[in-house]
């Protein structure tokens, strides 16, 4: 039975990616109020899909974006399995830099001549979706296993209304564990499963000085300018060692193990080819870690965004009355969010000029997560992603954040099986994003091995 | 002769508000390529307004924008006075906090109940320019000097052209005295005259990190993110005393005068009135010096815009590829620019991380100047304001910049008389900038007085 699975899976790559650019084309932008009905589309599109494999799919509205869930017909005396996902996207900018539009899905070779889909969404997180759509679709309504399909359309601007939807509906979503594809395969044919994430903690804040715009000569030098002042403060949050410098920053820090130390240096990536893939000549960090150990298993701070003044052609020689940042912090085990958050906004109002005003707005807070290696779930994985990908898969942790993993275990007391088919190169966040062809081809029948040997749980 | 002027200007405010605003309806942004041909309009509207007071206007194109060169028929035997001043104007963004629009000029109540008119350019130059033109006009034909108007195009976006023009056309500007009406009265009702000027160093700067935008998730800690060593650049140019901590920033700087500092201290204006003018609870800078001192005789550095990363609605976990910010600095005799802005370029290559690119763009260079307070030009000026506005004038020196002064000193050997009407609270370079209209008539008056009194020279 699960050879026709898997030749079916086979046989339908083309009609699998045709599908996959139609859902690629629609705007999913959360984070953008003018993209609201896009998003909702998108929802019901995805619903109309599913349904089409067999599935049973309901949108359900909340005070932000739809969420969809859908079912099979769940039997007693096997496991169940919960799938989540996100139908929406980061935002596109900017704009100038894509080779092809970011709603207007290109196949073509990519930079090492592999073929790849290219558009926003592609692999974050439409692309890993899909490769569940399609392993669903392939079981021809004979699935192993009870499965639920949990797929928001907030995930980019930080799940809002997620927390609320599954404390109100745990039941509907009870499961034995829980799969999600975003994340990555450790390189191009080296598959992974990943057990760990970061956390994310992640704020704006704003400085205001003088109560309007000043000509910088009748005023520059004789008042506190505010984009002078917001850069020393974002200056004084790293010492020289890379080192966060806000007080308590690494207090609850789960350090590594000296085991985890010892398998990350047999890792197939070298410091020469991580700079070189991303185009510098060597990388840096937090003193006395490599590049991969800093990545996955270290908290950092980060600008994700700059703005003051005029940006526009030329010169215009003004004292911007304000000025602003966009600042993440990637979090571990154990951190806690709030607590940084609030050091964070403590450290910087500390260091304030007491002539200007200082402000601050949360965008997102989620901790670090570890899920355990040695469990029974993670084995029937590891054997899901060997024969879906021919290769012994690698166990990797993750720099980047999910927050719903944390949720999940905290509401319906489940573990989650990280297992996604991204590539560092993919692009994500970025312009020309992309989804390798393979991965989707090798991902979808992972997706369909894993619900397989899950029913085995 | 000199009472029938001066009612003629009496009689004519409205008229001459009408023209003003006529003036202040062309957006001549010099800044922006997109208004190259609003530039070049507004200096054959200005050339023919001109020639309808009675001189002859010639509008003299360049490689960038036009400049205007206008002359009454000159006699030998009698002083020829340079008027210098600018046609162009700042960009107006941005766009959403003018109350009412840019180019739209708007006559209402100011906040302490004065009658102004409201545009970019009311000030800046355009009101004060259209002083010296109607005060023109009021003497129909029979001015008691040889007067050449040069008025250009560029003045906001640095000069470009103007230096070569005035060296080729030494011939035709030669004078015995300039006179510049670009600075502000000390407060409204006490004119001054202005015997010194801060120069301009205006430099942005370029941070490049990987070679595309990162997802900060997987990335972040682990590479340089442009966005933070640009902060930490530009945090390391002050030290805790509100120093520029550029290697020999200082060395050139002729010290205030203890003469300078004791009647300075004597003027008008407490430091509680000064913070309360733009909104801060008290000013700072350079330990040791009052804001007055601080503006007017301390060389000074400010950002003037700061752009990375994602700046639109909401959160993005992007390491951006890139970030800059425009820096001015603003000098005093006897610093050197070019000397300035190599030190600079220095200073931040030196503190650069060597895994980041930086490069540097130059917008502007001129030194800081100081004119002869008892000369009888000086003397003439003082004697035209008394009467013009019932006051003596306060002898001030000025934080801004206007490099012709400089150059005007090096091709055609003359001083000038800065002799201006704006008001500290007129939003020059900012939102909502106005032009005082009891300004307008005794600036008027007074350039009328002004170019009686030179006859006298």
């Amino acid at each position: 039975m699960l050879d026709r699975v898997l030749d079916t899976i086979d046989s339908r790559k083309d009609q699998s990616l045709a599908l996959l650019k139609d859902f690629l084309r629609i705007p999913s932008v959360s984070t953008k109020p003018e993209n609201a009905n896009d998003v909702k589309h998108c929802a019901e599109w995805l619903a109309d899909q599913i349904r089409q494999t067999g599935l049973s799919a309901t949108v359900y509205p909340t005070d932000g974006h739809p969420i969809v869930v859908a079912k099979n017909s769940h039997q007693p005396g096997r496991p169940t399995v919960l799938m989540y996902g996100h139908y929406d996207v980061q935002p596109p900018e900017p704009l100038d830099l894509w080779t092809t539009p970011a709603f207007e899905p290109d196949v073509r070779k990519d930079e090492n001549g592999f073929d790849a889909v290219y558009a926003r969404g592609a692999v974050d997180d439409k692309g890993q979706v899909w490769c569940h759509v399609e392993a669903i679709r392939a079981f021809a309504g004979n699935l192993p296993v009870n499965v639920t399909m949990l797929i928001e359309g907030e995930e980019e601007c930080g799940s809002g209304h997620l927390d609320a939807f599954v404390e109100q509906h745990a039941d509907l979503l009870k499961a034995d564990v829980c799969v999600i594809s975003d994340t990555n395969q450790f390189a191009r044919g080296l598959p992974a499963i990943t057990y760990g994430l970061r956390g994310l903690c992640y704020m704006e804040v704003f400085v205001t000085g003088p109560d309007h715009d000043l000509h910088s000569g009748m005023y520059g030098g004789a008042v506190p300018n505010p984009a002078n002042v917001l850069c020393q403060l974002i200056a004084s949050l790293h010492d020289t060692d890379g080192r966060v410098t806000i007080p308590g920053f690494y207090d609850d820090v789960v350090p590594l193990s000296q085991e985890e130390r010892d398998q990350w240096k047999k890792l197939p990536l070298t410091e020469e080819q991580f700079a070189a893939g991303v185009g510098i000549p060597f990388g840096n960090g937090e003193v006395g870690f490599t590049s991969i150990e800093r990545k996955w298993a270290r908290p950092t701070l980060d600008v994700n965004g700059l703005t003051s003044g005029y940006q526009g052609v030329g010169a215009k020689t003004v004292i911007a009355s304000k000025a602003s940042a966009k600042v993440s912090m990637r979090l571990v085990p154990k951190q806690d969010p709030a607590k940084i958050r609030a050091a964070f906004e403590k450290h910087l109002r500390d260091r304030c000029p007491k002539n200007v005003k200082i402000e601050f707005v949360g965008h997102g807070l989620s901790p670090g997560v570890l899920t355990p290696v040695e469990s029974p779930a993670v084995q029937l994985a590891r054997e899901a992603l060997e024969i879906g990908f021919g290769v012994k898969p690698t166990i990797m942790r993750e720099g980047g954040s999910i927050p719903v993993v944390g949720l999940i275990k905290k509401v319906l007391g489940i573990d989650t099986l990280l297992v996604g088919f991204g590539l560092p190169d993919d692009r994500v966040h970025s312009p020309n994003e992309k989804f390798d062809l393979d991965a989707l081809h090798k991902g979808t029948r992972t997706a369909a091995l894993l619900y397989a040997k899950l029913a085995s749980l």
